[in-house]
């Protein structure tokens, strides 16, 4: 890979930055100072963003019609921020919005958020990290929860009457066990990367440039069993069979993630995400026989061909009966419950990545299978579509009331957001929000 | 990246895996089924392991004089799990060792932990989800804890008189804000590699072997700021800094790091690991002024030069001062704490790793700068040492009472492991420990 490609004005400033001598006094740290300090770090117009030169080969575009981090082949990580807003107004929301984006710009193009100043007095306008590494393909997507347009009964913002009808408060599904410091959301952004530092980096000068505007109200890191370098196929989960296969491609899959004529005009090339945190009982599973594994998922573990199917995209033949009459596929196979054949053509896009938190105490929850220490790890499933009730929502309700992997898995986080069109140089994400059309 | 690599009874043994017909039952989820099932994989004998063919590039060799993931070039992730010995017996404890050091040699040539069987009727040898990756230059390196040796004062294991006078219990360290469940630790699991899919990946099957014999205690993920494919210079960490500039090379190396001599024989050409998990209040130091943050840490931010110095590798000069006669090193400055010359000539391998483990509502120890939802990021601090009374102990002490970067760092776990040395093909890792020489 390339080094972080800087523009000259960058160079300059990393050369000021470094030139600079020694101050006398160590200090700076009174209250006042943090104060001042706590937004300096200044956002470059656009400008700088759009007169970059070309990109290293592993850079992601971000600006065009929709955002990147959708359609964009999965990258190794993810770094997921909700945000809850503490903005007094509409103005510093939509000015939180532009700075965004013009450092998102920046850095999906390998650059700090903002150039470099030269000032030692002055807090430095990137924390540094991600110097010296590449773009590593990021992409940041930026969503609006609920809590924008209404909280707690309130029209915070005066945006209550543009909330889009498809950006619903997600019921509550069978076996829910949210927590609810992982629920919600005011905003999201979902960085993705080829490097886990690169995606924390640019998550966390988000949250720099958002202090006393919004704070954090949850993250979740993930990874991608997929190779580096692409070309591996369908990358496999914690349970260790293969995931994505049935994902729409091709203009199926333009139809069932953009949002169109439908939505509001602001959302047109939008889409809308759903984000839930699905904590696997690895131990289990990892007990359990790889005929039953295999009964539970539908396919086959190791080719991931649908049970009576020889080869991994091979469409399931739902309707197949053994010799004693009884499904090749079973009625309550994860398979069967989220395909679009049996949920009246609902489709969504599946982007999700395996999560590893650690392991913690935990008793599962029926029957009292076992409890100690265990695993928190999972999925970390994203799912976009044009409308989500059309999708998963659809989808869910039946797979939570009778999908047989949930005798494994419980969703303990849970997040919608509408995720607006990409932004032309010179706009901002969410602009047609904001400007009225 | 290469496909995996597998031997010709993998590919066979992965056939009958994908050939097997469907069983009429699913069951197999009582609680016997569960009992028999929870040591059913099968580990290789050694000749599987040896007799692999030539690995792919990608590959750190696992049979040697010294463990791997100490000397080797740092890989992108870790894995690292602690466990609790529940074993009745030095028996049990030898032989899952045994096992434990044939699957992690057949994981480190980018094998499954053991051959896939044929049987759909029991679980799968191998939960699978690293089927498909590269071996990503996977790296396992084994510890023994204080308890292996003596817990609660007893001797469970006849091995109390064995105990290397080297493996201290650690003293209490000025600062410690130490979380029981983040300490200790029975064994110790280091797995390192270019993919955390491929790194939670051996952890877990090592942790399945473990049934019934040792259960985990706590696990840590971590990730290095080193671009992909080496030659990126010192890795930044979460600071921004450059970390790992001063770590011994060539010949010091060795004399830093491998027990010669001076321990027990069963420990020569082993080390000892001090491990640290430390918390790093990013959002204070991110509003602190870059000069401030160079006084702090004695290094220039963007070159990584010493102040004073001009270039990264350049000897700090600890005696210089300015014209008003202050160092030009702060007396409290991080890497003057932190250096041989300040310490008697202490030195150790920094092996340190990012964490970053999401966000959660905290309140900062002095004073009280900051509360709410802060980043639960930092440095996971691994250190290597030939005796840590001479390495880490004598460095820290010094460190945890005067280094200005206490400021914004919390030590909250902490553990301590002899690493013994490598194993031959047909031998195992710690064999001289419990075979008597």
């Amino acid at each position: 890979m390339t080094d972080r490609d800087e523009s000259t004005r960058d160079r300059a400033g990393r050369r000021l930055f470094l030139a600079r001598g020694l101050a006398a006094g160590v200090g700076g740290l009174a209250a006042g100072g943090l104060a001042a300090a706590a937004r300096a770090a200044p956002v470059a117009g656009a400008a700088d963003a759009s007169a970059t030169p070309p990109a290293p080969p592993d850079t992601e575009p971000f600006w065009g019609v929709h955002q990147g981090g959708i359609a964009t082949p999965t990258q190794l990580h993810t770094y997921f921020a909700a945000f809850d807003l503490t903005a007094k107004d509409r103005a510093q929301v939509e000015q939180l919005l532009r700075d965004w984006t013009q450092a998102a710009a920046r850095m999906a193009a390998g650059h700090t958020a903002a150039p470099l100043g030269d000032d030692p007095m002055l807090p430095p306008s990137d924390s540094g990290e991600a110097l010296g590494l590449p773009p590593a393909r990021l992409t940041l997507t930026f969503g609006f929860g609920p809590g924008l347009f209404v909280k707690d009964g309130k029209d915070r913002y005066g945006l209550a009457a543009r909330r889009p009808a498809a950006l619903v408060d997600l019921p509550r599904f069978n076996g829910d066990q949210l927590q609810e410091a992982r629920c919600g959301g005011d905003l999201s952004v979902q960085a993705c990367a080829d490097d886990p530092q690169v995606a924390f980096h640019a998550v966390r000068q988000l949250a720099r440039i958002a202090y006393g505007v919004a704070e954090i109200r949850w993250v979740q890191t993930g990874f991608s069993g997929a190779p580096a370098g692409g070309g591996g196929g369908t990358p496999r989960n914690l349970m260790g069979f293969k995931d994505g296969t049935r994902n729409p491609r091709g203009p199926e899959f333009d139809r069932v993630v953009w949002v169109g004529e439908e939505g509001p005009a602001w959302m047109r090339n939008g889409s809308y995400l759903v984000a839930r945190r699905i904590r696997i009982s690895l131990e289990h599973w990892d007990r359990t026989e790889t005929d039953f594994q295999e009964q539970v998922v539908g396919r086959h573990k190791m080719s991931g061909a649908p049970l009576g199917g020889k080869a991994e995209f091979d469409t399931p033949d739902f309707a197949a009966t053994d010799k004693d009459g009884n499904p090749v596929i079973p009625e309550d196979a994860h398979i069967r419950l989220g395909a679009h054949e049996t949920n009246g053509g609902a489709q969504m896009l599946r982007r999700a990545y395996a999560y590893n938190d650690g392991a913690n105490v935990t008793a599962e929850r029926w029957p009292p299978w076992r409890q100690g220490m265990m695993y928190d790890a999972g999925l970390f499933f994203l799912a976009y579509q044009k409308d989500p009730r059309a999708g998963f929502i659809r989808v869910f309700e039946q797979m939570a009331k009778l999908d047989a992997l949930n005798q494994f898995t419980t969703h303990v986080g849970s997040a919608i957001f509408a995720i607006p069109p990409g932004a032309q140089p010179g706009g901002f994400i969410g602009q047609g929000l904001f400007v009225a059309a």
